[in-house]
């Protein structure tokens, strides 16, 4: 048949399947990525479209397809729009690339569990897998790679033997034979019924986006400078969906125990001090986090650090999702399986253990491209 | 004749000269040896005291002796109290180490040129190594390195062709074959006069001690990240004899270049904003600098981070004054000459031309530290 | 004439005439009055919409008619999408009051003295005049005030006898028997061709939107606690027009001193510590305000408080001046003349002399307020 | 005998009886007020020393006299001793004022309840009024005010009948006869067993020091400009007794109760946004408190306001705990019982309810002042 036959011709694909596919940071994946892919804007934040990366055979945006899952109904192009509203996309691009957010939202499916969701959890794993199967199936691509990019779970329970959702997607994901990356602190496959080893390549987790990127790079100064952090507090403010589950703190200390690894590995001691998230429902999108870090000099001289963070947390997560998304496609086209330690860049909990340092996980990153690249040409 | 044999049988002793001798810095620099060489103090600050130095055959503390030039007459352990008052150093101190300040007073020369000083610069020069190499040979030392550690001068004017005093002392130590050190953003070296090659090592210029650093650490990130930096703009209050110096805007014109070559190497392009440097007397040898950086993410987004230093300038730069006495005297008994790009760590407007990123700058630290252990072993 | 008898049965109308009718601040303030004319926004930031002043007699919004001067030709509708895209306005709104800002547009006149102007200050003062006097005349309304919201003009210099540009717009405000608010720290009224006594009503100058706002109850804060403010230093950064009219050392002096006098009367002396303004073109129209002020308590205790204010500079002053244009034409209407003292809250410099504090300036208002109440009813 | 007539000829004194007399406050009170009545600081951040309380009749420093409860056996000269070294006091205070210190030590009695300790409520009221009017005795002195300055206690648990500490202090005041001022959250006369009237004055609660003091001006400044305040949020950062006591959500629970109560009252509403209190150990009795006030001006624009204040709590709360116990003592003298409105302006929670407004209590205190004085003359 003609249309089978132009399929088989046709470039591959990659389809890139977000777990909380209407959330406010898979909107602004799938609208950026429309709008870089068109020329409307360019790939800033965008690590994969810098030089080092050139050549590495990475699949080409107007390669991706998207689709996921989701609970809730508000389609895509009514999430930009609010997201529009709100100043996190530019006001003119929902209408733009409407036709994009439309394509992917036909490409959304119902997640789960549902509230009263009478399937166990071998039922969902199946149900999530056929899912992304039949995704791959209908959109002729070779690869696919799930993001989990859902609001924040609580921590699991001890005693609880269900698996939590975030850990059901990813099952689901090893079973479609998709690559994985947990954009989230949620558990996914750091659970006992999931260790691997996995046939696929896996990345995570916890996107570092803001104030531990920050502290990613200030750790290191400190130390590096042979300075005593006596301590380092820090404040939270944020709305949106992530301001309300992470003022849960179970699901807050997921968060949490990321950004203070960040500091013990970069300074050697865990200094005082705490962070905390607080839920501003105003600030929507948008977070502002304050550092406090005291510091001990010469002599015992006391002085202080601090720092103020105004971001968009969805514009600051939305480019590293794509590079993870095209950076693990072409690792797995490589034939590269497991955690990809060379991805710690992206991540406040690098799995498997990676340096915290910005700049030595940057270097591995670049040694990550470098691979590719050799394997491509 | 029992003394001078006995001087012959001593261990090779160093000599660290330092320009502006009675400063604020420098007294802290030899309160604070003298403190940690007693092990009244930990040696927070000082990167050679930290493992990758061990082995590298550097001068140890109690090695060292003090002197230098300055044109202030308030004796060393009078200015430490003073400093103690303000609390930049601990408030026992000066008492506890009154011998040493006294001993590093009592090879303190006066320096010039002075008012209505009749000498030529040639005859300034000769007067400057004659002191220098008197102090050597009265402290039986093997080598010398002459800091300046004096307030910043005005940048020299086009068509004066008398050599600005920072130059006149840098000049002196070659000749008395020291090897010299610059941490101001003062000429030294740089002036046509004094072109290499030298016999000696040599390094600087102005240490990097505060808004500069962070700049080194904050600009590869935003790079790293591919995020586009449109401002970055900076305030500094200081009182202290730098304080009054830099409210000089010719002053502050040498001090700003280096802050601004930070930014240009690491975010290869110069961002919007300028930064002010304000003379605030009643802060005295405190700093407060604010940065506040506009920058682009994905979409064009806005979003903003600012910083807050607040620190003690002597006891910033005093640890890494003794760590360069410590490695240049080491590098010079490695038979190393001229400028070391290795030092680059140490300075705003690393000499010869080095990468700006703090982590890159430590790297090249860390492979001197190798080169110097080889040699030592 | 069926007209004219219409005319004369009409509600009497305000005229607001705007110096600097296309700039940022004056487009904000017809489109913001036309939005809350019509109930689009609610009244925000408007002093006069709150209970204090129900029953004064103040012209209601929708009798508000506006015209003025300027030497740009971006037509207002323009302007307004311009910084609808900067978010200075909302998004949708430029469209919306399409009509009312045309209406506005088309009683733009240029203004002067332009480049190779050969008019004399005269027959500049007599055409401004005739400009106002035919803008009142062709809208049919009882009363006009004049409004300076030009970018800031430099300080005249000493021996030119030339009136600045904002004092030919006053003295033909003056001619032109319209009541006269400067909201710039421009000349305006303060020149000694122009002093009173006046039989208008007059007000100004220097608009005070933000540090200075901030200022005015830090000041006292300190002052009534006792303690005593070492230095207050500041830094301002900012776009737009103002940025760059700023940027000009003479033109930012003015500025300045309107800042100065806040702290000296409220503290009763003048600290330590400079403000600057720094133009950073891609802020736009957002400013960016840090002040950092070292005070010492009980014993000498040196302790710190800073602020750090973002605010977008149009947002702020237009409902001010909304504010002050009602209470100016209701005075005029009550008989009063010349400065009124009530009106300091709405100053960096009030005019005349007014306490600082923004405390008594609010009581102070409220007293007019109560004034204006009895005159009404 | 002679030294009973000598005394009752002598001036009267005053008494000042602390509940928490070894606490950093205490000492600082003590050690501050010995130095400011012998001349060596100046009286800053004491307003009961500034011209409009000249003439009112209040107790002079020297005629006050020290004494109190406490369960610490450290002696106020240690405990002084402390505070210089983390630069509480200055470094020569304790030295200088030894013997007030001590006199004041010997005048401290053990307090309670002790850890199993026998003695019911009554057992410990009569203790404690007990200890109070032997004090008084011994130091002839015509009045005593008791002031709490001990860490914050628990919020009393709903069933718990027996009375909180600071309730059987204030119960013990009454008894004694003394005026009773609570610098604290802690219960106090908040309890129904100890509603009034009352036959003496009293003040409280929670002293006004930091972040609260910042609150009661910038609150007044949003309404008075008629901005929306749309989320007040905060973090303090302290060491000491109190960060520890405060790092217990209960008792947080009381001081964050009044720091609300100053928004709601200035504002008009409550905005979105909590206050977090942490404990960092190694920052002492220093303590930074950051606030970020997200507001909304004209049109809707969306602008933010931050304060970061850094201060010293016990430097903060020392002076304004010696203008109560003078300004409590000559209301107590000049017939005035039960709660002094007046004094809001040293409060969180003003007792009984007060305008929250800095400016209107600064008047309200100014107000008292005159009462005082025309009593006086």
């Amino acid at each position: 048949m003609a249309t089978s036959s132009t399929s088989a011709l046709a470039a591959p694909r990659t389809g890139i399947w977000l777990i909380g596919a209407r959330g406010s940071v898979a909107t602004t994946v799938v609208a950026g990525w429309a709008a870089v892919a068109a020329g409307l804007q360019p790939a800033v934040g965008m690590v994969t479209h810098t030089p080092p990366f050139a050549d590495c055979g990475l699949p080409d945006l107007p390669s991706l397809v998207f689709g996921g899952h989701d609970v809730a109904a508000c389609p895509l192009p009514k999430r930009a729009e609010q997201l529009a509203a709100q100043g996190v996309l530019p006001h003119d691009l929902p209408h733009a690339v409407r036709a994009e957010l439309a394509a992917a939202d036909a490409e959304i499916r119902t997640g789960g569990p549902l509230v009263d969701d009478l399937r166990d959890d071998h039922e969902l794993i199946s149900a999530f897998a056929e899912d992304i199967a039949s995704f791959r199936m209908r959109n002729n691509h070779a690869r696919c790679v799930v993001v989990n990019v859902a609001s924040t779970e609580p921590a699991p329970r001890a005693g609880d033997d269900r698996l939590p959702a975030s850990s059901l997607y990813a099952a689901a994901a090893l079973r479609a034979q998709a690559a994985y990356v947990n954009f989230t602190p949620s558990t996914g496959l750091h659970h006992p019924a999931l260790h691997g080893p996995y046939e696929v390549p896996v990345a995570g987790r916890d996107g570092k986006t803001g104030q531990t990127l920050l502290r990613s790079v200030l750790g290191p100064m400190f130390a590096q400078r042979a300075l005593t952090v006596r301590s380092w507090s820090g404040a939270n403010l944020l709305g949106g969906g992530d301001g309300a589950a992470l003022a849960d703190p179970d699901a807050a200390a997921a968060k949490n125990a990321g950004k203070e690894r960040v500091l013990a590995d970069t300074l050697g001691t865990v200094p005082e001090g705490v962070v905390h998230i607080d839920d501003v429902p105003s600030m929507g999108d948008w977070k502002t986090a304050w550092d406090h870090i005291a510091f001990e000099g010469f002599l015992g001289t006391r002085m202080v650090l601090q720092t103020i963070w105004q971001g968009c947390d969805s514009a600051l997560a939305a480019p590293l999702i794509l590079d993870l998304a095209r950076i693990v496609t072409r690792a797995h086209e490589a034939g590269l399986t497991g955690p990809l330690p060379e991805l710690g860049f992206y991540f406040k909990d690098p799995d498997p253990g990676a340096p915290s340092s910005l700049s030595e996980q940057y270097t591995a990153l670049l040694g990550l491209a470098d691979r590719l690249r050799v394997a491509h040409t």
